[in-house]
This record gives C-alpha cells, sequence and structure tokens, in this order.
C-alpha cells in the first residue's frame, strides 16, 4: 500500500527512523515512582529536565506499541533531547501582553470549544479565556433543561436517545467563506453523530444519527457556503452493521458522510479503503482532504502502525454529487452509498471521486490554509507535515507529483493553524511545544527541511488542537492563539486523579514577533478543537422571540393558566411565570396521572429566567424570556410537591413556588 | 407570631414601611422595551442611570408581590435612589491588585463552588478564578463516568435515582475548628438530600434521601469537629408526605436534620413551627441557628409576606440529642423525630430544644462570626441584619434580649461574611453592593443605625452569597473577597438569553483599605454559595490507592485480561488498560448478552487516565491510574463495536481500541 514518492521521502522516512529508534530506547521515568517528587518542583533550573522527562511520557505510546513497554526502566539519555531549536519558554515571567479584560469591559472574540466526552459546547471569550456559556449537546444538563423538557428529550431521541457524546471539531456555518453566525456544528465520535447549534438561542436545535457509520471523526463544513455538514467514519465496520461480517475485517469498510445543513439528513455517502481520520475543505466547495492512519486495515494496533507510510484522501465534491446523480451508488439504509475505494470503476476515470495521495505514516490532521492553495496534513508518527497544493491536485496524473513541501516541524506534530501572515504553527505532541514555521519557505525548500523553521516555544503538556483568531477562514486575525494541550501534569493545584487540560493562551501578535506564552487555562476534560470568530459575526437575542415557536408550542399568558383533564389518568397544566409568581398557586392531580406542564415566562426582560424544579419527579426546566417549554412525566406517589424556581430571580424568589397536590387515586 | 423587641424594633419597622412603600411606586423600566438600548451603553456617564434601572428590576417581584406589577411603566424617581453612601464603582479602571496566576504559578486557595441546578461542585482556583474541576454529585457526567460506571451508578440510585440536584451549600469537614480536608458536603434542595465529596480522590462517595422533608435548603456542619451535617427543610409538607393531610396546609411541618457524617444517615429530626431557611452553627457544637421567613406558614406568597416579623431557630443540639436518648420522639420512616414546636413541652423547660427569636420580616442568611460571639441574621426584606449574641441565648429569659445590634446596611441584605479584622460585608440584594461595616460599633450603636457602615461597592448585578477566605473559620485571611451575583446583564459577549451569573472579585487585603473590584468571572447557572480553603489545607491523591477499594473491586493485572461466561445470557470481561492498548484487542458476546465489563488502569503516572467508550451502548468510563471501574450493559443489537479511549493519552491514542463483537444469536 505504499506508494514511492522520490528522494525528498526517503530522507523523512530515514529521519523517523532515527526518531523510532530513539523512542524504543526510552520509557516513562515517572513509571520509576519518582513522579510527583519529580513533579513538585516548581520551575527554575528543572525546567529542562522536566519537559525531557514529559516527552517521554507521551512516546510510551510509541514505545509500548513497539513491544518494548514492559520492565524497561532506561532513564532518558541527554542525547536524546530532540529539541532542534530553543524553546523561548517564557513561562514564569509576567507576560507582556495582558489577556485580562477588565471589569465591565467585553471579550473581544468568541471561542466555541469542544467538550470532548462530556458532550457539550463550551463558549470562552478570547483573550480573557472565561467560560461565557456550556451549551449541552450530546449530554442532559438541568441547569439549561437540556433533556428535561420535552422539546430537548425529543431531540435527544431523535439522535438515537443516547444521554452523552464525544464531540470534538466544532465548525460555525459560513455565507461567502466567512462566519454567517447562525449555526454550529459538532461531531459524535462515541455514537456516529452530527449536531447542530442555534446561534440565535445558543442552544442544540437538531442532530443527526448518521447511518451505516460508526465514528464520525473529523467534522467540518464545505466552504464557502455550508453546502454540506461532511464527517468521517473513523471505525471500519461491516456494511451495514447488523451482524453480519462481525468476524471478518477485510468485509469492514469506513464511509464519509455529507449532511444537508438545512434537513440535518444524510445526503450521501463514500465508501473508501483505509480509515479516516481529519477532514478539512478548500475554500472553493469543490475538494474535502481527509488523513487515514490505518491504510493497513488493521484490527490492532501493531498491524495499524506496520506500514511506513499511509495516505491523505481527497474527496472530489461535484464528481460525488454527479456519481450520485447518475445513480452509481447503492442505497444502504435509506442513503445512497458511493464506491470511492481504489479499484472502484468510479476512481478509474478523468474525474476519480477520491484521489489517494501517500503521506509519510499515521498522518493524523489536515487543515487547508487561509488562502486555500495548501492543505496541511501533519505527520502524527513522523517529524514533518505534508503540504499538499489543493491548486494541482486535478491536474496532477499522480497525486503524489501535487505535494509541495513537506517541511521537518519536530516531533508528533499534529495540528496546524495560521496567522494570516505567511506563518503556520504547528502543534508537536511528543516534543510539547509549537513550531512556527514559513509557508512560502517550506514550498521551496527540499522536502523534509527543517530550514523553514521559524521558532518553537515549549507548551505543558502535549498539545493536540491549536487554533488562531480565525485561522479557518480566508482572513485569519492573528493576534492569538490557544494550545489546547492534554495533559496540565502540575501546572494546578492539584483536584485528585482526574487532571484537568491545559489551554494555553499565547501571543502571537500579526506573527512578526516572537511568540509568548500569556496564560495556562485549565479545562474539565476533554476539549479536542475550538474555532474562533469575532464578536461582531455572532448576533445572539437576548429574549425570545415568539414568531420562532409558533404553532409548534402555545403561549401562556397570565390569565390563561389552568388544569384541563385530557384522559382518565392524564392533565394538561398550563401556566405562566413572571417574577415571584407562577400563574397558579397551587393545582390538583390524582395518584399516577400522566400530567402534561406547559409553562411560558411572560417577561420581556434579559437575564430574567425562571426554572421549574419538581421535587422527586427528576424534573428541571429553564425558561428564558418569552419562552415556553413543556415536560410530561406521572404522578406516581400520592403527596404534596412544591414546584419551585431555580434561577434566583428577585428579593421573593424563595417564595416563587407553586403547590401540586397529587391525591391518592382511592 | 410577632413579638415586641421596643423601640429599635419599631424604628426598624417604620424603615421598612418606607422602603415597601417606594418599592410599590416603582416597576421594571426594562419593560419598556428600552432593555437592550439601555443596556448596550458601556460604562461612563449612564452608570447611575443603569444601577437604579438594576435596582428597580430586582424590586419587582416586591412590587408584584404587593399586586402593583400590571401595567405600571412609572420610571423611578431620582429621589428613589436609596444609595446612602457613594460606591467607590472602581470598574472599568485598571486594578491596582491582579488576580493574575503567571503560566506555571499555582494559586493559593482553593475554591468549591456549589453549581445550583446543575447538581456539581465546581473547583475554583483564587485569586485566578479559574475552574480546576468540576465535581458531579446530583447529575450524571460522562467525562468523568459519573452515573455510567456501576460504583457512581449506586450510589446515585441509593440517593433515590434521580439525575439532577439543586447545590446550595458546600461545606468542609472540620477537625478542631479547621479544615481537615477529609469531606465536602452539599446539599440538594430539590430532592431533599445531602452529599458527600471525598476531597482525597475529588469525588462524590455518598448521597443521602432525607426522609420526611422536602426541600433541604441550609446545609452545614457542626462546628469544631463536623459531629453532624445539618439540613434544613425548606418546604412544609405532610408528614410522612404520603398522601394523608394534602389538603390541610395546616397539618404541614418542616424539619430540622442532622445526618451522621461518616454513616450518612439522618440520626434524628426536629419539628418546628414556620419553615427552615438558611442555617450556620456556633463554634462550640452547642447552637445551630436557622432562619425562617414564613412563620405565616401560608402557601401563596401574599400569605408568606403578610407580616411585619418573623424569627430566627436557635437549636440546642445537646438539648436534642438528650430528649432522643431519653425516647422523648415518634420515629417517622425509622428516624427519631422530636418535637420542638413553640408550644412542645420539651421547648417549655429551662433547656428548650429550640428558641424562636423575632427578627424583622422573612430572614435569610444566617453566618456565624469568625469569634463565635454573633450570628449575624440578614434581613431579605429588612434592610438590616440582626446580631444575635450566642454568649447570651443560653441565658436570658426572652431570646430577643440576646440581639446584640441591628447595623442598617441597605436594601434586600441576603448574606454576611468576614474579613477577621473587626468587619462584616454583607452583600445588597435589591442595592446590587456590598456593605462593609464595623461589628462592635453595629454591637454599641442604636439598633438600626446605619453609623457602623464604612462602605459600599457597587456589584453587577443582584448579589446572593459572599464569601472572604477562610471566613467561615475562627480566622479568616481576609485578602479576597467574592460577591456571587446572580444576574450579569450586559456584562458579558451575549450568549443567548440564559445569560451567566456573575462571581465578581473584590480585593479587600486586611480590611483596613476600600474595597477594589479586580475581576468579573461568569458563571454557568447557578451558584449560590462558595467556601474556600488554603492550598495547605487539601491532599488530593494524584493516583489511586489501591487499599481504598480492596474488596470492593478487583484490581485487573495485564496478564489477568480475558472474558468469563457466567450464564446463559450474561459474560463477565476483565481488562487491563495502559497507554494505546486494552488487554484484550477483541472479545465476543452473544447478542441480548449482560455484560459485566471489569476494567482497571495499570498505569502508575499521574495524568494518564484512560476512558472506555462503547458506541451506540450509552457508557463511558473514566479510570485514573491504579483504578478499577465497572461497568454492566446489555448488548442489544449484534454488530462489531470499537470501544476506544476518550482521554488522549499518548501519540498512539487514537489506536487504542478494543473490538466487542455482538454475534447473532440464532
Amino acid at each position: 500500500m505504499t506508494e514511492d514518492n522520490g528522494d525528498a521521502d526517503r530522507f523523512v522516512e530515514e529521519h523517523e527512523r532515527q526518531i523510532n529508534d530513539l523512542l524504543q530506547e526510552v520509557d516513562d521515568p515517572a513509571d520509576a515512582a519518582s513522579d510527583d517528587d519529580g513533579f513538585s518542583m516548581q520551575l527554575g533550573g528543572l525546567e529542562l529536565g522536566r519537559r525531557d522527562f514529559v516527552k517521554a511520557g507521551a512516546a510510551t505510546g510509541l514505545a509500548s506499541a513497539a513491544g518494548a513497554f514492559a520492565g524497561c526502566q532506561t532513564a532518558l539519555p541527554e542525547s536524546a533531547t530532540p529539541s532542534d531549536s530553543g524553546g523561548s519558554g517564557s513561562q514564569g515571567s509576567s507576560a507582556a501582553h495582558s489577556h485580562v479584560v477588565e471589569p465591565g469591559e467585553k471579550d473581544e472574540y468568541y471561542g466555541f470549544w469542544s467538550g470532548g466526552h462530556s458532550g457539550e459546547i463550551r463558549v470562552i471569550g478570547i483573550p480573557s479565556m472565561r467560560e461565557l456559556a456550556r451549551i449541552p449537546v450530546f449530554n442532559t444538563e438541568a441547569a439549561r433543561g437540556y433533556g428535561y423538557d420535552d422539546q430537548s428529550s425529543q431531540i435527544l431521541e431523535a439522535g438515537g436517545g443516547y444521554t452523552w457524546g464525544d464531540n470534538h471539531h466544532p465548525n460555525l456555518s459560513e455565507t461567502d467563506g466567512d462566519y454567517d453566525g447562525e449555526y454550529l456544528f459538532v461531531n459524535d465520535k462515541a455514537n456516529g453523530r452530527i449536531a447542530r447549534v442555534n446561534l440565535k438561542y445558543f442552544e442544540t436545535d437538531a442532530i443527526v444519527d448518521v447511518p451505516n457509520t460508526q465514528a464520525v471523526h473529523g467534522c467540518t463544513v464545505l466552504s464557502p457556503d455550508t453546502k454540506y455538514v461532511l464527517g468521517n467514519g473513523e471505525f471500519r465496520t461491516p456494511l451495514p452493521n447488523d451482524g453480519r461480517d462481525v468476524n471478518n475485517p477485510e468485509k469492514y469498510t469506513a464511509l464519509f458522510s455529507a449532511v444537508d445543513p438545512e434537513s440535518m439528513e444524510t445526503v450521501w455517502q463514500v465508501k473508501v479503503d483505509g480509515n479516516l481520520d481529519i477532514v478539512d475543505t478548500g475554500k472553493e466547495g469543490r475538494w474535502a482532504i481527509a488523513s487515514c492512519y490505518n491504510s493497513e486495515e488493521a484490527t490492532e494496533i501493531q498491524g495499524m502502525t506496520h506500514d511506513d507510510r499511509d495516505y491523505a484522501k481527497v474527496f472530489d465534491v461535484p464528481a460525488i454529487e454527479k456519481a450520485v446523480e447518475n445513480g452509481d451508488y447503492e442505497e444502504v439504509n435509506g442513503v445512497p452509498v458511493v464506491d470511492g475505494t481504489r479499484d472502484s470503476d468510479l476512481n478509474k476515470g478523468d474525474e476519480p471521486l477520491v484521489r489517494y495521495v501517500s503521506t509519510p505514516k499515521s498522518p493524523h490532521c489536515v487543515e487547508v490554509g487561509p488562502d486555500g492553495k495548501y492543505a496541511f496534513i501533519a505527520g502524527k508518527l513522523s517529524p514533518t507535515v505534508t503540504m499538499l497544493d489543493l491548486d494541482k491536485i486535478g491536474e496532477v496524473d499522480d497525486p503524489a507529483d501535487a505535494v509541495a513541501g513537506r517541511p521537518k516541524v519536530g516531533l508528533g506534530p499534529l495540528h496546524t493553524t495560521f496567522d494570516g501572515n505567511g506563518h503556520a504553527y504547528t502543534s508537536l505532541f511528543i516534543d510539547s511545544q509549537v513550531a512556527k514555521w514559513d509557508i512560502e519557505k517550506a514550498a521551496n525548500a527540499e522536502l523534509g527541511s527543517s530550514d523553514p523553521v521559524v521558532e518553537k516555544l515549549d507548551v505543558h503538556y502535549n498539545p493536540g488542537h491549536i487554533q488562531a483568531l480565525e485561522a479557518m477562514t480566508t482572513d485569519p486575525d492573528g493576534e492569538w492563539l490557544v494550545s489546547l494541550n492534554k495533559l496540565s501534569k502540575d501546572r494546578f493545584l492539584p483536584v485528585g486523579p482526574i487532571h484537568p487540560d491545559n489551554d494555553q493562551l499565547i501571543h502571537i501578535g500579526d506573527g512578526e514577533k516572537e511568540m509568548e506564552l500569556v496564560a495556562d487555562h485549565p479545562a474539565y476534560p476533554e476539549p479536542h478543537d475550538c474555532i474562533f470568530a469575532h464578536k461582531d459575526k455572532i448576533n445572539p437575542a437576548t429574549t425570545w422571540d415568539k414568531a420562532d415557536y409558533e404553532g409548534e408550542k402555545p403561549f401562556v399568558a397570565e390569565g390563561d393558566s389552568g388544569v384541563e383533564r385530557t384522559g382518565e389518568r392524564s392533565v394538561h397544566v398550563k401556566a405562566s411565570s413572571k417574577r415571584s409568581e407562577y400563574g397558579m398557586f397551587d393545582f390538583t392531580v390524582k395518584e399516577g396521572d400522566e400530567v402534561r406542564l406547559t409553562m411560558t415566562n411572560v417577561e420581556g426582560v434579559r437575564d430574567i429566567i425562571h426554572g421549574v424544579a419538581i421535587p422527586e419527579h427528576d424534573v428541571n426546566l429553564a425558561i428564558a424570556p418569552q419562552d415556553t417549554r413543556e415536560v410530561t412525566f406521572t404522578a406516581d406517589d400520592p403527596g404534596v410537591y412544591w414546584i419551585y424556581c431555580t434561577y434566583f430571580c428577585s428579593a421573593l424568589h424563595l417564595e416563587m413556588r407553586s403547590r401540586m397536590i397529587v391525591e391518592p387515586r382511592d
């Protein structure tokens, strides 16, 4: 499955071999019970020692995969320090650039963070790094009543009924290549789903369980007009996964999926060889580029990392659409699945659906630069970033001829971001650094040269995604970059065995200055990625617009409160709410009744939310001004239950109650 | 139900009448659609106008309760500004004291925040205000596997099986009157529960559903040695609440409960008149003081706010214990319930169980000062704080004679905190201010005098709890104070109709300087209270100590991985986990099998967590180094399911998978 890509590739391969040899020599010295002692020392002379220490820890996976894990306690040799340019290491000294937003002032940018297996999206202000909001997406969450009121319960139910997800890649909807502030889309790797968040109300309004695919990992919108939300199926499974072929892994397959952003339905899928990891698109609506770390199609780690090369896949979206239009597909679970495997007839003509581009071993990320010219494919197990020229990819006979550069940036390169001023910044997971490098210099240097690297900065520790302001648009804003570090080790007060991640804020200015580490920001597990939008591009409502739910839910005005018996064992309770008072001070139902409660917050004032807690019935709603929410539950046990407001809304908030009297049925 | 307390009380009552008259004149000008326009102006000349604006908003509840809500659009008159000393208003200017903790440095204090109806505890570093961790308590949460693994599911099940709670008052366990770092206790108002968090592992280890009581609101530990965790039942219900007396509110009752901190069982309860709101204890293990805002025992807001006076209740814990010991109780649902109502025989001797102390209308908070001399009972609907002399309360015939001071501090006083240097700081909900006042001066001034007030600071907006560093111990540390403001309005970038709260950090130094507003900190709804401990008092583990679960759970070493069929439709899967590899690359079960999965993280290195996501089975575990977790689920549908690690643990994290093959049963 490897392709020959010339002398440059051999140069890189040689370097990789050196790294692998190195990694197999070391193990994690922390296993030698010196962990806490070693880490408890604060900054200073031991800084280098600690960094090597963590590098070794991150590398254990590699060593382990190579079978060198057990028992080896070799200390990291001095010569093993693979840092090829000095980190600028500004930690410990007061930063020249402040990220502090003074009381009464506001942040300049919205940051939307994926929340990993917490299932939520987090909204963080930049540069303050303060968390402004959480948006529950795949998880249930009582403070916002998400998964508690009927409306959000239906969204979760339509998405498969799971109570959590693993969101990785948040994306903002685009019009003409710029953020339009309408939607945020994010994947759920755990259950193969994609969700949409409405940015008028900052709440989830749809979840699609993508058919035929497990582990939607990479996720992006198709620039420039969000024609599709695209999702990478990472895990190869039988197609369909209904019990057939379970013991025949050679028949498993991975799918690339396109979801319509309005209907949130899966409109087509592409079957591929290997697997699919991360994806990004070009700026003109044609190319989607995905990485593949398991071209071996193995089911065990040794097999997945066996070969020296893997590939990236370049999807030609119009060509796929044409194939679907021509009926060249198999329908599986209601979705047209076109064949994008290498040997497919559809891949043999002048317009192949999928181009397979050879890359060094196990590429992880793909990011397309601001001008749309290059896709940057980071090496993960290679110290390089492959630059794929998207202007050429449609022209060349051998896709490998579209490789325009392959700078050597350091160990464990995972993700790349941009300052809009000619620089790329690549996170180095194993080196625990950010490498800044010159894009055009890399395009013109020998493949595998480290010359384009301008500077490296130590981060703490093991960065995954990094993002600079609006780096995914055609016009990045520079100034700030965030490195999402997977480990924090001893950077914060200890909080038990589950450590926070460490999102570090780095000042990059216009790219003409040195990188400067400004702030450590602890993050609840486990953010993967983030995306930034200038505050002027997001325009949330501060109260509800009734027109947005007219016909779907009623608006219960103050005079409309009341109880209606709708059946032998069912009642419908309607009530308004305003500061200090629900529309009814009490209502009576019978033991065993199904109670449907419809509540409107009749206030017109921003930030006056009313909650509806129903003790011992596991219900809490949050109703914003002018909004209506409904909940249906069963009044199982006779007794008195004081419904109360959970949002502190006035000096008489504690007195804001309604009494549900459940009379015994006999 | 009122008591005559002499001239001073009449002075206060007259003042209250003036306030109520004022409040009934105003309504919320924001209803006049000027809300967003008015608030969109950034600082500057309109500051006073905006403040008045918000005061009027907060007061609406009062006006509404008095029946003056509808239609009234009277603008707030200039003369209505009840600010009797200029706020120092440092917002907008750069603070002299920085709260920034530089990269690589650590915070000085742990802050433990209640998460309100999110159900969680948040750990926030002081002074940085960075969130270091969340601890799910009453909520389920996938990132930590809480409510997903069998162990935590059992904790939630034992606590009633609810998936959320409303936690208000976090308390740290004490030994000799100081924090011992062992436990944190917190109430659930929604379902009448108390939970315990183990501070070695920063995770919830027990929840008790307190019998016979609804809405455990006030919650505190009995100083100085945590003999009990004490909980206030806020809502009056039938006793027991099983369907009897539902339509006879005069038979409803509220209970004060004592929970054993080790067994987490409810050991006794006290039946009282009125209701129970907030509670604190003296420093010597005898007195617990609770507020009561509904001495009227009404079921509607108008009745609850009808009388001019309510009371505080002073529980004599040894006297209650003696009554229980003597068998002077009724057992209800397995708990001894002693009668602490006013007319009870037990309340008539020399050692009454409960002393009823007359206070101005609707007191809310109770906080006992550092030296244990005074309980500070804030007025809520009175502009005063009542200082109750705990040295005298056991000596006087009429409990009202133990009132040592009643300073007039401003509108809507809710909570009081201390700098250990003679000052009290009271939050003013309606005034949106913090009032700093001199405790001894108040004790010697005319009751109702505003002379003791030293200074007021504007906060933004509508503060509830406030806390200074270690203010609840006998030796407060001063320096920083946090005001937990319920509304943030326009202080942050807008994030839709559900606004964050605003926890503001205020520098108070040793109390001899002016208060200085240093930082706004957005908080996800809805923290109520917080408590601070110096970092040296908390000593969490960074990896698990096997001895802590020996006999309860196995430790699966690498060689012990395997599958055992335990029944016709059940299997037990045991596996280890380390970086990049689970103990088994695959395992096979049959459709419909109940699968019990036991997984150990065999790593010894801190911060290397492994996750266990099971796609389409709604499971995610988080396993810290040396810990074991178990989960039981049913493999309903045949197919291939790739179990994967959700904690990014090495460069080969993506390859860390196990394949669950579910074979069709036929």
